[in-house]
């Protein structure tokens, strides 16, 4: 008599800005049999701290406790969802936004969780979106420009505030005693890792693409670091670790903790974290050279794969092997997508509208999209720069901020509301740009993320406006279902990532062509949108840098 | 037995751009003794004809139907609250917005209200902030400048599209049919004057100010006319009147039609029409150089008087003797001022703010400056250009479009909001520098309309933004008032403008002085209003009106 044996699972959990989605899958097929959404209890804070002391502007931060309750909740869900026992999962992987750092101590316990400084903004997780440090992010660049360091150029010739090195030194300016309490400064994916495996490590995918780590060279040198600031002495090796790991391999099995976090089994293999955008790659089958990954949610990420590893200016950085064994893999982006899109429903759009949206029994999004799609391009006389949140790629500054231009006493809240999707768009195509001039070609163009799969008008208007070909995945969990490959790999389901990848791909949902007549218009809204990009981008006025020191003056002075 | 003398009143009408305001004030005093609003039936017709037939952008139309229905609903109005008989007015005055202008026939009928041309936009009123003839103005600017015009320095250098000739050109261009019935094109308040007296004059305010006439020079030459259009050969002594009278006379008495329409006695004395903005100048005891009268409504008309006549680049223009006999009175001003804040109100306040004044009782312009009242200058890092109608002053151009800068996803309903008024107030310094680097004194400031006596936030930020004390007069129905100066003058009542303008004036009711500190940092984001304002509205790339030219292009293929 013979048992036909259990089929194997694998879970991929994708932990995003404010929530984070589980996937089960088959560790063979890919299919998946359960997911669930566990939101996190604090979210974003950006006003105030749990205890109600007040933020500074431009803060950003998480509580960790909210990633551990995600572990407690969104597993047993999903094994209840599909009637799975834990010994049938045969792999955990995870995603994580970045750069998300957090200080602890030696042992993990972070230190906005120790009375000492539960009261501290230093203490707690500073989320990718914490943009304090652009002071930090601006001394780092000038000396390492000063002394032409070699990292430069691999990270595009500008590092960003949200890295963790600004994040680190902003720390140890506004608060020395939670820099020098804190003997660890993580990732919260490989702190999560931590606390699952009870191993630190560090994954190559957050230390290549966030804390200028290259394989061979390191770490900025300490000579660097200790011209920057004396006290950042030595932080590598202690506070930073070394012990960088390859991505695609295994971060460590859960211990004891680790099960009882997650009502999995001890000695489940756990992959080595990724970066949530990098994630997505493998999630759609995106393992070729020229392979483009666009994601479009809160932010965007544009993450691309090339045989040839070159310096390209703006371009956030690239990895080898980073992602795709074998390959470069490119990250570009732009700080704020749906994040602006939010931001018009929330603050700018009248009641009538309101009103219409609920007796229709649809979301403000639907009906703003519905009003939009019956405009023509060029039709609202309206450009806009979509730098709310600052401009990460091409010019890699968060001081920048949002324009809208052509505004008129006849301008409706829908023409707005398109004018800010095109700017996504028209900053999509220079980042397209700048990877092409650089020889970095973009062969395929694969759009992922909610707004990829919520939004035909956008995608049109993508399509539009770069000229384009874009095909949307029939993938929608696409970092969570790449955690999940990356599972697979580290449960020896397959051997690569890249033939894992191939068996969890599903087919497109919908390609999106240029329409001639569209894209014409769109040639010369585009250059007017470059127009406004260099002269407020690269000019040395610096008028937006200068009208933001005016704001941050004045808010000092009300403190 | 002696039976003393009935006192004497005299009636002064407004007419704006929604509505006419009538007051009833005693001859001698001045004091009110009643008033009324009237609201135009038709409105502001910017979207379609009263037939349905759509209206191409730009247009902004009235029905003149509606002018008549003011004079017969508002003087028995306010005859009867005051309970005074039509036997004791002495004289009616009145004031009408321009240059807004329409085709009649000889005998005054307008061409909209014959059967032949009741569908053509063209036959229709055209208001002041009708914007469609732009294209007509720059031919016009192009030819005057190429035959160095002597006339166009005195008009600022620059014509605007507002304008008599533009709108009539324009005319001839769009409908020829139009053009040739048209056997005179008249302002709207010499069409008045002539519905009340059935004497067809001229005012020297209008002519003056929006013709492009002058004493002496008279109009552009038939020569320079016929260069622009053959067809326009002879129009001038035809459709335009060359009978220019004086301000401060009479166009006449009322006859049989204009007593019907009034309710008053025929024989009733007519004071020559005024510019809505020059009779409140009266109206407020202006009549001084260097008094500066700043009417702060929809848009505003900075208006001041001076001992000398200079060419001022970008000032619209000035007129000897145009509203005080004896001085040279220069008007400037911006096309937009509380249509933006109406336009903020209506298309991009959020359902929660509406709820919150709703259930407050109060008004969401009040909401709003509570709101922005606690904000400090320079905290929300905005700057806006107030070009939401175009730029009058300084640079003469209706393609400029608005544009808000320093957007980021924290900006707030209440931050945008006050960076309009606040571009509003920059615009505002950038004329008086204007007028004072051109030899033109500004010694008093007054403000007048709506918005000075409704928002003290907004005065405070004016005071501190020029760096100038401004008072705002008791007197908040100045216009009207200063036509019922005029009226007094056409009634004998006093001798000249000013004796009786200095009768009628009263009290201020608040003085506004520069807060120190506040000013200082007005100063520094006026450096930044001032960049973007000649980076937009002087650079030769000319970016607003390409973007304008692509909108145009794409609505016009829409049709």
């Amino acid at each position: 008599m013979s048992i036909s044996p259990q089929p194997a699972y694998v879970i991929g959990i994708d932990f995003g800005t404010q929530s984070a989605r589980t996937i089960l899958a088959d560790a063979v097929s890919g299919r998946t049999a359960a997911s669930a959404v566990t939101l996190y209890a604090h979210g974003v804070m950006d006003t105030h701290l749990p205890s109600g002391r007040p933020l500074p502007p431009l803060y950003a931060l998480q509580h960790p406790a909210d990633y551990l309750d995600v572990l407690r909740t969104s597993i047993p869900q999903v094994l209840s969802e599909a009637g799975i026992s834990p010994q049938s999962v045969a792999g955990l992987g995870l995603d994580f936004t970045a750069c998300t750092v957090l200080p602890c101590l030696r042992d993990g316990t972070p230190l906005c969780m120790t009375d000492r400084f539960s009261d501290d903004p230093e203490a707690f997780v500073k989320l990718w979106k914490h943009h304090a440090a652009q002071p930090e992010a601006d001394a780092i660049n000038a000396l390492a420009k000063e002394r032409h360091e070699a990292w430069l150029p691999v990270f595009g010739g500008r590092i960003s505030s949200e890295w963790l090195l600004p994040k680190l030194l902003e720390t140890l300016h506004k608060s020395p005693a939670v820099f020098d309490a804190a003997e660890r400064y993580l990732e919260a994916a490989d702190w999560l890792s931590f606390m699952l495996t009870g191993q630190e490590t560090r994954s190559a995918a957050f230390a290549g693409y966030k804390a200028c780590w290259q394989a061979g060279a390191g770490y900025p040198s300490d000579e660097f670091l200790t011209r920057l600031d004396p006290r950042l002495h030595g932080v590598v090796g202690t506070k930073i670790s070394k012990n960088v790991l390859p991505v695609g391999g295994c971060a460590g099995h859960l211990d004891a903790r680790g099960a009882e976090l997650t009502g999995l089994c001890m000695g489940t293999p756990v992959a080595l974290p990724m970066v949530d955008g990098h994630a997505a790659m493998p999630g759609l089958g995106l393992t070729g050279a020229g392979d483009m990954m666009m994601i479009l949610g809160t932010s965007t990420c544009h993450i691309v794969n090339s045989t040839e590893g070159h310096a390209v200016p703006g371009i956030c950085g690239y990895v080898k092997d980073g992602v795709i064994p074998g390959l470069y893999t490119y990250e570009a982006g732009q700080a704020a997508v749906g994040d602006i899109f939010d931001w018009f429903t929330k603050t700018s759009v009248p009641a009538a509208y309101t009103e219409e949206a609920a007796a229709r029994g649809m979301s403000i999004h639907a009906l703003l999209r519905e009003k939009a799609s019956r405009l023509k391009p060029g039709e609202s006389g309206l450009v806009a720069l979509d730098w709310f949140n600052g401009n990460r790629s091409v010019l890699g500054n968060s001081s920048l901020t949002g324009l809208i231009m052509g505004l008129t006493l006849r301008t409706r809240p829908e023409e707005i509301y398109r004018a800010l999707i095109e700017a996504t768009a028209f900053g999509t195509r220079r980042i397209f740009e700048q990877y092409e001039a650089n020889g970095i070609p973009v062969r395929r163009v694969c759009a992922a993320g909610g707004i990829a799969a919520k939004d035909p008008m956008l995608m049109q208007i993508y399509a539009d406006v770069t000229g384009r070909e874009i095909s949307v995945s029939g993938q929608t969990e696409a970092s969570a279902v790449g955690s999940a490959v990356y599972a697979a790999v580290a449960a020896g389901s397959y051997p690569t990532v890249s033939t894992a990848a191939r068996a969890f791909s599903v087919p497109d949902r919908a390609v999106y062509r240029p329409v001639p007549a569209d894209q014409a218009v769109y040639d010369r809204l585009y250059r007017i949108y470059l127009t406004l990009h260099d002269r407020f981008g690269t000019e040395p006025d610096r008028l937006m840098e200068t009208l933001g020191g005016i704001r941050d003056h004045c808010l000092a002075d009300n403190e």
